[in-house]
């Protein structure tokens, strides 16, 4: 950031009131763009039917969730590795909600982006459901917050340096 | 981002040539503060081993390397367990050699953070290992990167209140 000081008159000038470069993006914007479907597990299907949907779908979470509906908890890539260490191999074979996190963070629609990463980064967590009146509407991933925080600061410079030199 | 507009005179005024939010720290100023450490593991050892060191240090993956300065490959949470869903149990037992990354994405200390953003959103990799003259010196994680840039928004908002204040 660059601050240019003017102590003489007549001239116009752009006092932009800058934030600091936060952002006010909040996770509906992410949901607009990325959709708000979400790929649910039963929590009595097995971890290695969890692989192969995290496979088929490119993913590396899923909610888990007896209904599609609500949330009964969340698994991970780690949650699975870090098991597969401490309890064996059997786990492969156990269901997903003998390893799963059943004391899941979430967000709402409403959430600033900007908060999230926050989050995830001192929870070190990847992954935030999205609920509606207690209903799942959405995930939000830590690559989704990049993603959408690049593209945000790309259109805030073009914005910018339109103003500016417009 | 807030714009004002100022077209009357003999007012002090601050025109801050915002950048919009992107920011210019670069890699080096990641390592500075997490350090130039990395847990590294030979391509020869298990699959099992590694799941032992990932979870001993608490990260997602390591770097794959035979002397512990030159890197041989890459390997992830989400390499083991795509692999154990494709080929099964056996994985575990074999070499990490036979399911790491063996072309690695790599970065530099001058590179800037905000570039690294966006090729780890684009190619969908969570960790680039830092090389100085092709010897490791580093490694950066998307955790990393997002919980420095919020670091620096903070900063920079910071900052920029006491200069308008001030």
């Amino acid at each position: 950031m660059v601050y240019r000081q003017h102590e003489t008159a007549t001239m116009r000038v752009v006092a932009c009131v800058c934030d600091g470069g936060a952002s006010t993006m909040r996770v509906t914007e992410v949901l607009r763009r990325k959709g708000g479907s979400v790929v649910t597990i039963a929590p009595d299907r097995s971890v290695r039917e969890l692989l192969g949907l995290l496979a088929e779908h490119r993913i590396g979470a899923l909610v888990v969730s007896d209904d599609g509906v609500h949330v009964d908890g969340i698994i991970s890539e780690r949650d699975v590795v870090r098991r597969l260490h401490a309890d064996g191999d059997s786990i492969l074979d156990g269901a997903v909600s003998a390893i799963m996190t059943a004391e899941v963070h979430t967000c709402g629609p409403q959430d600033q982006v900007d908060e999230l990463m926050a989050v995830m980064t001192e929870l070190r967590i990847r992954h935030l459901p999205v609920l509606v009146d207690g209903r799942l509407a959405g995930i939000v991933s830590i690559g989704d917050v990049v993603k959408h925080r690049i593209a945000e600061v790309q259109d805030e410079r073009d914005h910018l340096t339109a103003y500016i030199t417009g």
